[in-house]
């Protein structure tokens, strides 16, 4: 096979930094999730290297060197993970040494790794295991502390180096940062480190939100992303410096403004969730709360409960499925259930009163309302929800209908964030 | 913007059949893991239909048409992911017709349908949302059931068709059942059908399941092929034939077999969850069942209320998580949390005996444990954890190490696995 020519005009050769390819056939047929992609992915950002491309290949040696081929023609670095066993669908090294012309040659100290580590785990040697000792003329080792797969570092072409690893993540991870690290901080140094801040939104859309910061969104360095997930919203603020200082420096005011324009939207950063800050506000306060839960099953206290040391200020929940047991547990009237039915505004806030005061909790929360798929009629259609919070002094409902095209599991999870959202404002509001 | 030229061969062109391409720039860095990808991945397996490669760009015009350009030189059809909302970092649509020279046009239809959609969910119609009703001349729209992305279909050259779906797993899995798994079969069908049938397994590892059915493993039409969940491990056996009927006949008995190796380990099948088969097994007695839940919080009520109909079986719940609500909700003596402590074999039965009682219900199941990651003592670390059911006439526990590695969240996962799978075994085993 010759060396194809890049697609990308000349001028634009090599524009792109680095790429990953993650090779086997068990990633294409949906057997195994990438995760060596991701924690790669991590790795690059935080070197401050872009990456601009994630592949995927099987375990096909013409395929496999056309991949390669492709990138070593439009990208400096290229890093494999995978491929490198002993089996005969083990093909990298067999598709890099033969998509750039190099015999590969076997090394005498590999192979001695090798056999001492299969001596040490009790495993025969068998003519297999010879394989993973050959390795193109030229090409650098990257030792395998942990397994018997090393990964090599090679030059083939100018202006291009490609670093193989294994697939297993922990030899991957390991490797990776004794040998690439420190390779790539030494070659591929930008100089620039690259710092990102995420901020969290709830009770606004993603196009709503993008409108609102419509400006901010164009900016260059730092840049804002957004980013939807059910009933949230992130902004990823990403700033690149000569320092972590200086990159904190560009991201400061954004987010000062984006705080100013947003208000009470902004729920939190990073990996917050609605119920780590709503436990922060409570443990903050000295207060308790406690939950009843309805149409959501369980979810609101497995939301909090989610969070280490949540019992801090959870204090615990009833799941009250049936009127029944809403009257027996929660002492909501009979007579109320009958009037207003189990899906109303007075049966949210008595059921909320009635959590407070069962576990003598600061406040309680409460749910109640119709997920579907049955159970819907014209007045109180499947997605609508009645949500209440019962506080010192205070006890508040409100209703939202999240629509009946919604699904069982997303009017639940959208309730839980709802609920915990509406406890949250108050929190706020009341200082 | 040309089209480039194919690196591959005249005479090789086309050799691909289905790439995968994933668009965001929050998957390159590494902020979220590409599930999409996988899903999609089963999907086309599930299909009969091989896909070669996978890729990832950024929300980057240039990078995304070059990919895309790409691919259609090389593969006959193209799914994408990501990129379709309204923000200006959605560039999916406008880089497909740029790549293919064709104007895209504002759907009526689809302008009408994203107006409800807000107008449902209680936002305001921006003009960044009239965005996503734009697609290129000729494209067949993919409705969105769910969100306000619509996708396309569209052959922009021949031999070549591209699908586009949104980022937003929900969404993609909705629309791709509805649009593409029917156009998949008429266009790109193979005379033989392709039927799986997924058996779901919990209390064994992948590797002991393995190990128990590695002849099995080996067979190649129909294949078994393990997949490995945090508690459970499915087996997917598939059968290529020339239709429905002969390929079920190769599957019934690699089942039966399989049954018959697995005995009670083999908890279900296809999409049914410990959860739902649990609900089925007492809705088929008559039979209710409540829970009084400690570290995993609301967890299990949740998995079981995610269940459409769970409330013919399930009543409700108590989540305890402090010592006294133990006591005053659920009558646990005060001398019992004393003497045994809160994570014990006594508490575990009398808090499933207490949510018999409060629920009035035939079964009642409790799980108290030390989800970490604070909490761990030497007698009592992080990841033990104690599981009891009492029903009619009897009342059993059990308790599982999960082991102080473990994270939180995995920890009551798999509570929940098993506690739900020790009511499964004891309403088997009592008929």
């Amino acid at each position: 096979m010759t060396i194809a020519q890049s697609p990308y005009p000349e001028d634009k050769k090599k524009k792109y930094g680095v790429e990953i390819l993650c090779i086997g056939t068990e990633i294409l047929l949906g057997n195994i999730i990438n995760t060596n992609a991701r924690w790669l992915a991590e790795e690059l950002s935080s070197l401050g290297l872009s990456h601009y491309r994630q592949s995927v290949v099987g375990d096909n040696l013409e395929r496999l060197q056309g991949a390669i081929i492709d990138i070593s023609n439009r990208s400096r670095i290229l890093i494999t993970t995978g491929g490198l066993g002993p089996t005969p669908d083990d093909l990298t090294t067999q598709a890099i040494a033969t998509a750039f012309n190099a015999p590969l040659e076997e090394r005498a100290e590999i192979l001695i790794d090798i056999k001492e580590k299969l001596a040490t785990n009790k495993c025969a040697f068998v003519e297999s295991n010879r394989k993973q000792a050959l390795i193109p003329c030229g090409a650098e080792v990257i030792p395998n502390p942990i397994g018997t797969a090393p990964g090599i570092i090679w030059s083939p072409k100018p202006g291009f180096t490609l670093m193989t690893f294994p697939g297993v993540p922990s030899e991957l991870k390991e490797m990776w940062i004794n040998s690439a690290v420190p390779w790539l901080q030494a070659n591929e140094g930008t100089n620039q480190v690259l710092v990102s801040k995420v901020l969290r939104f709830t009770g606004i859309s993603e196009s709503a939100l993008a409108e609102q910061i419509h400006d901010l969104l164009q900016i260059r360095n730092p840049t804002v992303a957004p980013y939807a997930e059910l009933g949230e919203v992130k902004l990823r603020i990403t700033a690149k410096e000569a320092n972590r200082t200086k990159a904190n420096q560009l991201i400061t005011p954004i987010e000062s403004e984006l705080r100013l324009r947003t208000g009470l939207q902004l729920y939190g950063y990073e990996s917050d969730s609605l119920a780590s800050v709503v436990l922060e506000l409570l443990r903050k306060r000295g207060q308790s709360m406690s939950v009843a839960e309805s149409c959501t099953g369980g979810g609101i206290g497995a939301a909090l409960t989610a969070i280490p040391g949540a019992s801090e200020a959870f204090i615990g929940g009833v799941i009250v499925y049936t009127n029944l047991m809403k009257e027996s547990l929660l002492d909501i009237p009979a007579q109320m259930l009958i009037t207003h039915g189990a899906v109303s505004a007075p049966v949210a806030q008595a059921m909320a009163k009635g959590a407070r005061e069962k576990f003598q909790s600061d406040w309680g929360i409460a749910v109640t309302g119709i997920a579907g798929p049955a159970g819907g009629t014209q007045s109180k259609p499947i997605g609508l929800v009645h949500f209440a919070v019962a506080g010192p002094h205070i006890c508040s409902s409100t209703s939202e209908n999240f629509g009946t095209h919604r699904k069982r599991g997303d009017i639940q999870r959208l309730s839980v964030i709802r609920a915990l959202n509406q406890l949250r404002i108050l929190l706020l509001a009341r200082g």
